[in-house]
């Protein structure tokens, strides 16, 4: 293999594994994208059990007029991980991704990096594991049924996960462009899945003992009303995810029982951002761990208000990197400099000349 | 080219250009180390002047007992730039770099990466060229003369931006460790320095217009004394750097006209940790715009407390940036997940099995 981004003579610790898109395509079908889902939600639960280990910074933002591009990092005091992300609502017409994503984790003890990894399909991957992983916490227990608004990027993945996870055997589709609908449905055939394409969210909802919201725009919309939502089911609300950018009625959140992963950062960013700021939540992790019950009855009307937290990346890039070995689907890249010597950096960059 | 890290049909916009540690020696290897390190001043020069444009986010530490990460972010509103970097002074012993970092630019509009470099040698040069660029505007005009008391991985790299930004001929040079004196010596010989080997700091100062200090441990130290700086001489404090670290005597301080990057980061970090939190400093940038005065005379002491500033960094990468097209010393790689259509991110992972 001819690696043209390798150090003459590098030493083992310089070498950081790459997982390109090209690698991590690979790694999904090779190992199969719901065994993956059904694997990274273990990753994600395991670490939402020992989630007071973690260290809890809020995400660093910088935003323009045209979106945001965010620093997520957090550490369990052996492993240190970050995520960089942008968020542009006005990408996808310009044919760009509205996310992007990229992340790496670090050894604590050393601070040398230990892999960095493509993550926009990483994130796709682990949002979708994350919502089935609290809907088997949440949803009711006979669930099969998953109404699904919004058939964007992350429309297929959540369906996916849904039936790897919980067992949803049929998915019925609604989006306010039919092309959306059209390149899911398509996207879907042949999964195990039910499909069935709806003309509007109402109609979606019918029969659905789950309802996920996934849309793009980045306003206060209202895809869901309050009389859309029947007593018992769970609600997976993904799309409202930053400040200014809510899908659902405000009437359907009084009614619900609002879980949450990160309180301080769902109350900005999340749903709740409508409600006051002492607003009674529950985080996600207390339910996981054992130390709340999540759904209590058929009647309740749970509602997990998802908007992605730095935990669930470092659980996806802890994944990947167990994966490195079962796939082989990397490259090692040169991004540490390693010196014979550590302080001679200088004499190592001068004897370069020389090779 | 055999580039492993590719997508079968990625688009322009889905590669990121990534200039490893093994591109970063050829770079500064076929421009010339003197002729970066200039070079490189004059790009911190440039973003100095338009201080004001920049976004000043404080670093985002990860502390643990063995060291730290940081997060270092900044944006002049067109692009965004950000580093890792770890401290671990404990690594020096283990044969490991105490710091090692990375970095990378994004379009602020698309939030897309445009540049992955390393940045462990980058940051290195980045330090000497900003020492170098404020000595031009602190130091006493006829400087000719450097102490550099503290030879390890920053001091080849202080004496040649010295030499080439300020004319700098004389480097008298002191370590506790005799060996890394020697390391120092040998690197820099034959490079047109006339090279001083002392046995003691006290040596080191004689007759040196300019004093940097540049020592590792992680500890309140001692390498000044108040008796050892006679008037006029300009002092480069590069070694203090981080909560606890310091190596000036506080009467030193009180004795010089400080001058600092960033007031609310170098109170917390550089030598002025030791003063009160409304000790009167200049930012050096206010110097550099025309804005403040630097050196009024000739027994002034002045003193650059530097820590490093996230901008420096944005420099230094938009510098690399540069250097692409001229030297062709980079790998594209696969970062960016790029589908034809945006939203079907999930089908074009399924279509990658049939390549």
């Amino acid at each position: 293999m001819n690696a043209p981004a390798l150090n003459p003579s590098p030493s083992k610790l310089a070498m950081v594994p790459f997982v390109s898109v090209d690698h991590m395509m690979k790694i999904v079908n090779s190992i199969g994208i719901e065994t993956v889902l059904s694997e990274l939600a273990n990753y994600v639960e395991e670490d939402f059990v020992r989630w007071e280990q973690f260290d809890k910074t809020p995400r660093v933002a910088a935003h323009s007029k045209e979106g945001v591009i965010e620093l997520m990092p957090t550490s369990d005091g052996e492993v240190y991980g970050f995520k960089y992300v942008n968020g542009h609502p006005k990408n996808m017409s310009e044919g760009l991704q509205t996310v992007t994503a990229f992340g790496m984790l670090a050894d604590v003890s050393s601070g040398y990096p230990v892999l960095l990894s493509e993550m926009t399909i990483l994130t796709a991957l682990r949002t979708a594991a994350t919502s089935a992983l609290a809907a088997k916490y949440l949803a009711p227990t006979d669930a099969h049924c998953m109404a699904m608004i919004g058939n964007g990027a992350q429309c297929e993945f959540q369906a996916l996960a849904f039936k790897a996870i919980l067992g949803i055997d049929t998915v019925r589709l609604y989006d306010i462009d039919p092309a959306a609908t059209k390149k899911a449905a398509s996207n879907l055939a042949g999964k195990g899945l039910k499909l069935v394409t709806c003309g509007s969210s109402a109609e979606a909802v019918e029969g659905a003992q789950i309802v996920t919201t996934c849309t793009a725009d980045k306003q206060y919309a209202t895809i869901l009303t309050d009389n859309m939502v029947g007593k018992g089911i769970h609600i997976n609300a993904i799309g409202g995810d930053c400040p200014g950018k809510t899908e659902l009625h405000r009437d359907i959140l009084l009614r619900s029982d609002v879980f949450v992963e990160y309180a301080p950062q769902t109350r900005i960013e999340g749903e709740i951002q409508q409600l006051p700021d002492d607003y009674d939540v529950t985080e996600l992790w207390k339910v996981i761990s054992g130390r709340v019950e999540g759904r209590r009855n058929a009647d309740q009307i749970t509602l997990f208000d998802s908007v992605g937290f730095a935990i669930e990346d470092f659980s996806a890039l802890r994944y990947v990197r167990d994966q490195l070995k079962r796939t082989g689907h990397y490259v090692d890249l040169d991004m540490v400099a390693d010196p014979n010597e550590p302080r001679d950096l200088f004499g190592m960059i001068m004897r370069a000349t020389k090779n």
